[in-house]
């Protein structure tokens, strides 16, 4: 019963990670390197209002930075994960492996 | 760059299950079978009225079911993890292993 009131590890994950659109932003970034805004857009399949608060918000974190560059006469946004996020991302999926080993037995 | 533009795995995640509160009570009647509603409140440090909603949505999704019995005086909620619910658990699970397989590289 001990182990009954001991809080969630799944109430412990990060709320700024966890999220379905940046927990793929935050993903792709830490697995692919820099990535285009036209990038994460094809892999999270949402509007480009809704990806670009994301990415705010994961700016805001320290998660994630922005680089423009101007390629030819088009601007282009492209984004890379920051140490901070990194590390947020691994302590996110060390918490994942607390729910799985709770709900695997072990 | 194949691998840059197909939708990320955290995309995909069921939505019913990723929510935090009902991540933590379904990983918990996955793993401890029946809680009451004051165990699930311990466990996820939450309110009676978002308690109520998140259990609320899981019963909808069929995911969990409720059983109210009499103690005494008192009228006790308990809850456990239906079939579909165990199998929505298992496929979440498994598709949090291919986003630490991305992120990590294997």
């Amino acid at each position: 019963m001990a182990g009954k009131t001991r809080l969630s590890p799944a109430i412990e994950l990060d709320g700024v990670v966890h999220e379905r659109v940046r927990l793929a932003i935050l993903s792709a970034l830490g697995s692919h390197g820099r990535l285009s805004f036209n990038e994460l857009k094809a892999l999270t399949d949402t509007t480009d209002g809704n990806l670009s608060t994301h990415c705010g918000k994961l700016e805001s974190a320290g998660f994630i930075r922005a680089a423009k560059g101007l390629f030819g006469r088009r601007t282009r946004t492209s984004y890379e994960i920051t140490t901070a996020g990194r590390e947020a991302l691994l302590s996110y999926l060390e918490q994942l492996e607390k729910i799985m080993g709770e709900v695997r037995g072990h």
